[in-house]
């Protein structure tokens, strides 16, 4: 497969006579793709129903003629003033109640019924305007869903269709009442509109209640985007697209991606070191201008598994961005490293934001690959780099992991409903596991809940997935590789209970979790062998072999050849020791790495990656600081 | 006097037919109370003025008939959705003024005339129905004011509430104009319906403002509660009891207790020390699976005397809780000495909540008695031992301990209004000076303000509390004991202001706090002979005698053989010194403890409690972890 | 000059008879002034309309025939519950949409004319009373603006005071949306009743909108105090007077001290230590009791240069606080101390705040000159000795100080707004480039930015100027000394917007800003010869010498001999180096201090204050903790 670089561009923040000059330095800096259009409804529809496309015909025109191709955006993350004021109540409402307003992006309700009949009007226009436009040959359908926190809303609207929702799903209040166990507290409901959006109670609410609210607020994210795919599959042949966020959770991907061609997301590693993933402040040091060695490696193989295989960075940090709390420069080399890092876990597009520097307005301090004056930034020379080096690499295709991770976001949701302990968070635990495998070496496909076939791999890692699905249980029934399941796994049912007999409930597999704990920072469980769970821990019972014990000889692990429960978090160097005993157990070659090194292969390629402050040393290569090497398989 | 154990148990949440299995599961256990009821209103009035008692009268039969006592609660902490509907306004609104809604529990406000109507009504349908029935032993009214904090709201009928009782209370503005000193910053009043209440002010509001408020609400909780009272003692002779809960400070429990038979609480001390007790990390981590080792006893000892004597633990933790930042399993042998430390200190009965853990709902992570799958909990053998060895133990008598703690509610008000420092807690305090008396061995008694009669103690503590009592201060003009007074106790008047002559006015001691300072953590006054004060300090003056200063040469404790005056808040091991020093002049004899060993006396007996991670040896015998042990005295 | 003291004192507040008594002892212990009146609105007019001057006709007579002077405030911080009652609307708003009530004080909103109207009457009404009485010889108008955070209101009136502003200064929105860059995320307004405040958005509000409502916000403080102004300048001939706070920067001071005659504070040195100085908490121990070394310096100079060359202290603490979150007791001496060093840095008189302490409402914890029962407090004493040495010293003539600082507060709303850094702050970059000019024995002025003369100085700094202005390039480009300018020194059009060409735009000097970094603070930027950036770094570029560079060699330090650009935020050892080689090549001597010791010069004499918790020897001179050593020059 080919792989191609691209930039995102705002001709309307430009003078015209700045994009023919701008097209030709993208086009000279070996770049393939230029994303337009999806902030700008207010040119594109000035006043209520009256278009303007002749600058927007020109920009595309200009751009398709310097030999680029453009990603067409829709503009509905961000509507404009007359709109609001056309229907007010088309604005979110935070979960104290407030109305959050217009003056940024991202104002709608995705419950909204006249915004997405507005969504579906400018998605019908532009594309009946672009569709066929020979120069625009992908589209991106919104920006960044959940980006400010926008999938929850306790609006209005939000309450309605959430009363529907469960009309449909449970047809009778009796049935809701019993499915959430409304009988513990009296907070049974006699009809559907007695039911409110569950913020503000007085003490936590009901946490089937919160699931359902969060299911249906996934859903209106799903429903909402299928509207403007439905406006523009007739009326285009390219690939429809949306650019996902970095660790954003509290929608099912999977479900929105379903209706797209490929997924996207927006990698900004630096910022999301400094304001989303946990770290030492050891940890934070060390890869301050570099980003978390293994974060934009668990996306990229998430939204490879999001988008069915197709794989695009919409938005790459090229330098210090505006909005983390602190906002370093990378390392020289890191806007390539990242590149070829997504490249490797098989994107097929990488896009840098933004091509300018744009000097007004909110993002006024986060880099381009220009600076404000035009001048190059650091990153267009690493981008000129890379487009180089893609030129001068044969076509790289995807291998299948050695290892798969099963990752559900709909666990997310019912363990942020109910984490039981302060710190237990589902991607926390999902990339603890997965930055294990990456540190043995391994190459790592994700795979959603509902897989049904794991037969490719020799490893499968289900960490806290509340219920493990019908087509999930079939294959571990007859699966010959190691799956090793929890913790906090299949402990629920899916009306957010706990199932008598209690789980998890695994094929061939006696070992139930009778009792469980969460630790405080300060505390741990000792293991035989000198590992340790932190966070969490739960006492197994049942007949199945013990290959893992604590210190006080309570199970650790339990299970048989193939299928093992683990009961605890494993801090890292345990996560290690467990990895490594079952990549041997299972047959798989893992690599001793130097600290910051990480490995990805492809099909025919191994790539090393320096994540690391210093250069370290592979074999005989000496691999410097934000360097990337590969070498044949 | 016989010890009883006990269980709550739901029966409207299992089926029917596992009704009689549970009864008689409880009663081989060596149970002998069972409490039901409390939630249950939607099922005892599924339409508005229906009663179905039927399912109900049922459960008392089969529980009775098994030969266990009921203790009835009345559901008035969770009013049905229907009734909410019915009158709106009945639900609480919080400082920020947001209305607390309906779907979790306690979402009603203390000052609601509807609702108390409302809760008079259904007492007394359940008065009548089960006032006589033999199997109905005791009454639990309500569950756990103030939990979730709702003692205070914000509320429209609050408002109203709170400016007749300030009519009633000062009878004209300009009353309450001087009394308040609303002449200070133009605040003063004109008629009452103009002063709103005290939140959401630009700055903190007139404290002698916000003290009123407090006992107001403080009022209306007793004035609920007396509503149901006064339903329920004409349709029954069984005691009237509600149960507590630990670290609660928001309503004046002395006033509800004394319009009921018995002070019951909530013990939860693996959850509390988690979520509402102060200490060090290390502490935390020692006593992690234990609870804070002085907690339990000075909640017993404050309820005993808010019961007149006559004291119950209504709800004991049995396993992992669900509600606290992080829920770890107690160390095996807690759930026993837990039972046994709540009888050294007069509990007539400990139930454990719950019987079975509930699968469903909000609590489905709190552990029971029995698993979900009613499979034995640890707790189960725990509670069956605990009956067993009450079965061979001669009856215990209490026993006047030989110091005495004063605490008052209203005090705690005062310093939450006009903390002065930021760490100022009234609880923090008096649990400071409770700490010390009980690390040297002592059996402490806790007495309300209003004390007049101290002779029965050798030694008695008085720390913060705002003004003393003319009772208090009678007693203490004869006393032949030593008093300790202070720090930070008799500065005030009534109002909330600074009387002049400044206080301390104590009996024939002549000394007189001039200033007052408080503390960052980071500073401290140094005691002659090594000890210090940490938090507060006051200056003292006057002729009364100095018994120990500090570093400087400032007086830091001051009176005369009988009356004395603590000048700041001494650190734990500073505490230990100058209580050693007072038992030494009162002819207190005192124990050397092991770190953990904790102690109590009934007629009869003396308990030791290990509540260490580790086995400590007192005299000849080696006491567990988690052990108790006992000696004739 | 002359230097005197003065006292706060509310007659309001005490029995009439007690007025005579306090002020003969005020007379006695040496002061010449008393302020009053300033929270009395609802005695002097009880109801709407009816003037009650009697009371203080009598306090002003009994005070003037005691020998005092006084200041009279009006009471404008406190409007009476009626006149709220007659117009709800006046009370201002939280940026969370909450409106803040009454029941303390500062509830009013700067943009509410109706108020404005009632503040011009009640302000005429007393000066047409007192504004020719001999007694009277200055003017308060209204206390502490901004306290409390009351500058910036989100309220009705602000909303459309705002709407009108930005209509006169944009005369249409296309205007608006070209200097906001509104396109940026389709934000065009068709009207300007179409913006709204910028509180409440999805994510952050476009900086241009927050910029421009804060300098709204702040014209509206000046506006409203200039009401007063016009009211009082035709009925009285003496001073008019505000009283600022410590680190109060929501609000231009230059201009509204522009329209005053003398610019006073309330100086709180340790309270402001406790809630709004960072430091280090071996800082915070050392000075817990004296007050940052530093900070009551840079008040007095920077609010000498509010008030045009006049200072008063108008509120100096005289013990502990009731609002800090802990108040501990100053050293002896402390009262003392600070009131010389008011005067050394150019204060003509210091009032201490207050007589006598209030036994009720809010601030009863606040120590005054005597306790609540009229006995001396602490401070009474070393009042009474800075007036014995006032008499005996000779007069002291201000003396221009030998480095100068550039300070501007709409820069403060400029970081405030987009801090890029979470620790970026205004105040604190300004006051470290202050503590380190004054560590090096520094007499320092602050100069505002729109200063157009530096040739008084030898050294400039210039730290944070969002812009430099056309006054201050013109002084920079024939500036003679040496200028130090940055970090993040016009690098923005006043249009909170990124310039092209890229600043800083010096006079003769190439250099530019290519890129900027934010660093948490567990990063710094090495410099050669050891020193480090901390906070913040510029990739500086252009022609210019350099003149320090980091280790890794990009320059940290670049100009010429006349002005330099400083590249990053040196922590105190850099900036101490930094200081010492410009004074050094500007010829500027500097004295080695040891720790805790400050000096300060006039024109005759050197003050010496000693803020350590220790003596240190100055020379041949021992000065003990809260020394105060002085020596002619």
């Amino acid at each position: 497969m080919t792989r191609t670089l691209g930039v995102c561009y705002y001709p309307e923040h430009w003078p015209e006579s700045q994009w023919a000059v701008d097209a030709a330095q993208m086009k000279a800096t070996g770049l393939t793709w230029v994303r337009i259009g999806e902030f700008a409804w207010s040119l594109m529809e000035p006043t209520p129903g009256t278009y303007d496309w002749d600058w927007l015909d020109r920009a595309v025109e200009t751009l398709g003629n310097a030999g680029l191709k453009v990603v067409m955006g829709t503009p509905t993350a961000t509507p404009p003033r007359w709109l609001v004021d056309s229907m007010p109540d088309m604005l979110p409402v935070d979960a104290q109640g407030r109305t959050r307003g217009f003056g940024s992006r991202r104002h709608y309700d995705f419950s909204h019924m006249g915004y997405r009949d507005a969504c579906r009007r400018i998605a019908t226009a532009m594309g009946e305007r672009y569709g066929r436009n020979p120069h625009v040959a992908a589209w991106q359908i919104d920006n960044e869903y959940d980006c400010h926190d926008t999938t929850l809303s306790y609006s209005g609207a939000a309450k309605q269709g959430f009363q529907d929702w469960l009309a449909q799903k449970y047809q009778s209040t009796d049935a809701l009442n019993r499915a959430w166990g409304n009988i513990f507290w009296s907070m049974q409901y006699d009809t559907f509109d007695q039911i409110e959006l569950p913020n503000l109670t007085v003490t936590e609410p009901n946490p089937a209640h919160v699931l359902d609210f969060r299911r249906y607020s996934s859903d209106q994210v799903a429903a909402f985007n299928r509207v403007q795919v439905d406006a523009l599959r007739p009326l285009t042949d390219t690939p429809l697209i949306h650019n996902y966020m970095g660790r954003t959770l509290t929608f099912d991907h999977f479900k929105v991606g379903a209706d797209l061609d490929i997924a996207s997301w927006d990698s900004y590693p630096i910022g999301f070191l400094s304001d989303r993933i946990e770290g030492t402040t050891k940890e934070k040091q060390t890869y301050l201008r570099q980003g978390h060695p293994d974060n934009q490696a668990f996306h990229h193989d998430l939204y490879r598994a999001v988008g069915n295989g197709r794989l695009w960075v919409m938005e790459q940090q090229p330098g210090p961005v505006n909005w983390a709390p602190y906002n370093p420069a990378p390392l020289p080399g890191m806007a390539r490293l990242w590149a070829w890092e997504a490249f490797a876990h098989g994107a097929e597009a990488v896009c840098y934001f933004r091509w300018r520097q744009a000097p007004f307005a909110q993002e006024q301090m986060h880099a381009g690959l220009l600076r404000p004056d035009s001048e190059p930034a650091p990153a267009l020379g690493e981008a000129a780099q890379v487009a180089a080096e893609i030129a001068a690499m044969p076509d790289l295709d995807h291998a299948t992991g050695s290892a798969a991770l099963i990752f559900d976001y709909e666990s997310a949701w019912a363990w942020d409903t109910q984490p039981q302990g302060a710190d237990f968070d589902m991607f926390r635990l999902a990339f603890a596991a997965y930055r294990a495998l990456r540190r043995a070496g391994l190459s790592v496909d994700i795979l959603p809940p509902h897989t049904g076939d794991l037969s490719a791999y020799k490893l499968v890692l289900a960490p806290g997935l509340m219920t493990i699905s019908d087509n999930l249980r079939a294959a571990l029934a007859t699966y010959e590789g190691i799956a090793l399941i929890g913790p906090r796994s299949d402990l629920k049912t899916r009306d957010m209970a706990i199932p008598v007999p209690m789980g998890p409930s695994l094929p061939d597999t006696d070992v139930t979790v009778t009792l469980t704990e969460s630790l405080p920072p300060s505390d741990k469980i000792k293991l035989q062998g000198g590992g340790r769970f932190r966070h969490w821990f739960e006492h197994l019972d049942g007949t199945a072999p013990v290959h893992l014990s604590t210190k006080s000889g309570q199970p650790a692990i339990m299970g048989g050849d193939h299928l093992r429960y683990l009961a605890g978090w494993p801090d890292d160097a345990t996560f290690d020791g467990i990895i490594g005993g079952l990549c041997d157990a299972a047959g798989i070659a893992t690599l001793r790495l130097p600290d910051g090194l990480r490995v990805r292969d492809t099909a025919t390629t191994r790539f090393f990656f320096n994540y690391g402050p210093k250069p370290v040393t592979w074999k005989d290569t000496i691999i410097p600081a934000a360097g990337v090497h590969w070498e044949a398989l």
